[in-house]
């Protein structure tokens, strides 16, 4: 009766919102398994909070640092990154703008005092302009790329001093104590972000670019062979490109970190970041190609099977020795050798390559009626234009001379 | 002599400086005339900066909320952003990560506090395992868009109540006169970024929407004619494609925080901004394909001149009506209304024209030896293309129907 039917509705309730956790549980694993790293950093945020309270829960060192432990954690939460770069930007600009701040407040602070009367006006008043200011400067490129965060450290360490100048009055030693406690907030986190699994943003941006050129190469070939297969499959892998497209943003905020680390690994001190920024733009430059010439083998104009069937071997060819030569490019990032004789190798088979499809394209019979030719010309061409891409990509390529 | 000398040396150093100092204030006023406003929004954090200081000086309000007026001012200097949206995102992370993270560790400390001995151990522990979790809630996507500041602000809140609760004894009256401070701080960054000259994050991506609708238009028929042109001049305007190329991220990146907006001006409370992304990809799809087409104008190998001649006029008029196209689809965004018969005549329009170039490309005359024809059919391709793509954009932005 009604009661059997309340059950079976609870049933189901709890069978629904058992399967949605289910599936949010299974989403939260697949991401933890794509990268256990993310696991493990979550595992190292926790760690150097656990370290950093560690300190406050012993006496002795509580009595050294005082209630101003507060601010070892509030800067270990909020500095520790994902990357070592990210992590090393938030220190340093912390620690630099949280020094810089003070010494202008308690300057300020100084003058106000002399002036007797007019101290909340001075405070205030140098409070909004240097607001304003900083703010302001925030807008600048190269201050929003290296000093974003330092300059709103900035701001709260300068409000927060010059306002509790006001009344506290052993200035000197609080500015002391904060800035023990958040070298000892800044020191525990680089410490466990360096030690533990480090990931570099130098790496990341490294496997990044390859990865991406990798998934190119296989874009690439697969539209071709996309297009000259009888049916219309779209082969596996002929959406790679599409990574490419929108890698920029990503690309540019790890090379902005990057610029922060020390030497690691291969990684000189002055590896030369801005390499990969060119690398990335021309491999997008490819990825546009490859998307005209995807949207081609999409069209609904397509040209009749015998007039392909003419050109398939060689462009398909011309595919196949452009996806080489990026995999060369590839590995020659990869290893971080200077491009070896293996990369000119294959450009100049990808060169020959092309002339042989330029020729072909001239000799396609005359008997063949000129609408017929059309489209299999408009197939030609993208392929061309990527070749050319190619050639293009691989001579900027060449500037990666690193390791 | 000497002095004469070092007297040159040390006026030319200071010539230098100066001429340095004249072009960074240079660069700095070209940015702020570019876009007055942030120079405002630098005025208006410190204008907030300077309310929230003048709840510190005044004893009947100071002795209100007591020394923690501090949290106010650090509210107001980490919260404020140059959107509104922006604004609003972070105050309401806050202040919900604040209070759940707050009632979590009172509870966590009253269940340790009644576990004597074992306090350290509940309180570290539980720190340790809700640091990991929360950092690692952060790769999530979704909690990444729209509450990565929250949980920040909950892992901070978290490990201050806990680790102070094992020395405070008020923790209860701590964390209302915190919760007070902090929505005193909301409070007043809200009033200002709203009521004085505000910036809407959604009128901002309307504004780039459209902008970027109009560069396209341009660059595409300075493209054409570009190519058509006798001397390989770079016509102005031609280069308008490439900031569509890369506007992927700060489209998201408005559009997620123009979500919190309320509603403003004839941006309505559920304003469909999603709809803003479609339209972004749809203009990147047909960036991609402008920016084949000026490759082919700059290309080595180009047609001649008499095969040229043959297709300039129908050519160009394809790209002139597919710019017609672009101009009265941005107009119908800009003015909110559903696109009307002038966007539907435009686009007929269009088709039309395309169609008539590609009867004449079928019709080139067979006298035309084919290698020579071979260029021209090449450059009519990215056109067609261009024209199929524009012509499913116009169908994408009849769904934008708002207003």
């Amino acid at each position: 009766g009604a009661a059997a039917r309340a059950w079976a509705w609870v049933a189901a309730c709890v069978a629904a919102a058992w399967s949605r956790v289910a599936g949010f549980a299974g989403r939260v694993w697949r991401i933890a398994a794509d990268d256990p790293r993310r696991a493990v950093h979550g595992l190292k945020v926790g760690l150097a909070l656990a370290l950093v309270s560690v300190f406050y829960y012993t006496r002795p060192l509580y009595d050294g640092v005082g209630g101003a432990a507060m601010w070892a954690i509030m800067t270990v939460v909020v500095v520790f990154e994902y990357t070592v770069g990210g992590s090393v930007y938030k220190c340093f600009n912390r620690a630099v703008a949280t020094a810089s701040a003070g010494v202008l407040a308690l300057g300020v602070h100084w003058v106000a005092a002399k002036s007797g009367e007019l101290e909340p006006f001075i405070s205030t008043g140098s409070l909004f302009l240097l607001a304003a200011a900083a703010t302001f400067s925030r807008f600048l490129p190269t201050v929003k790329a290296r000093f974003d965060y330092g300059v709103t450290i900035f701001i709260l360490t300068y409000s927060l001093v010059a306002v509790s100048g006001y009344r506290v009055d052993e200035l000197a030693s609080l500015a002391q104590q904060r800035l023990s406690t958040i070298a000892i907030g800044i020191f525990l986190c680089l410490a466990v972000s360096v030690l533990i699994c480090p990931v570099w943003a130098g790496q990341e941006l490294h496997l990044l670019t390859t990865r991406n050129m990798d998934k190119l190469a296989a874009a690439l070939e697969a539209c071709v062979e996309g297009y000259f297969a009888s049916s219309a499959s779209a082969a596996a892998g002929a959406d790679g490109y599409k990574c490419v497209l929108n890698s920029k943003a990503s690309e540019d905020a790890q090379a902005n970190l990057a610029r922060w680390e020390p030497a690691h690994g291969r990684f000189g001190f002055r590896h030369p970041y801005g390499q990969y920024a060119k690398v990335g733009a021309a491999m997008r430059a490819c990825a546009y190609c490859v998307e005209a010439l995807s949207s081609c083998a999409g069209a609904d104009a397509q040209a009749p099977d015998h007039v392909k069937r003419l050109l398939r071997d060689v462009c398909t060819g011309v595919g196949t020795r452009c996806a080489r030569v990026l995999r060369e490019a590839s590995r020659s990032v990869a290893t971080m050798t200077a491009p070896g004789r293996a990369l000119d190798f294959a450009v100049a088979d990808m060169n020959t390559a092309v002339h042989e499809l330029q020729g072909d394209v001239r000799a396609l019979p005359s008997t063949l009626a000129v609408e017929l030719a059309d489209t299999s010309l408009v197939d030609a061409m993208p392929v061309f234009t990527v070749a050319s891409l190619l050639v293009e990509i691989s001579a900027r390529i060449e500037g990666v001379v690193d390791a």
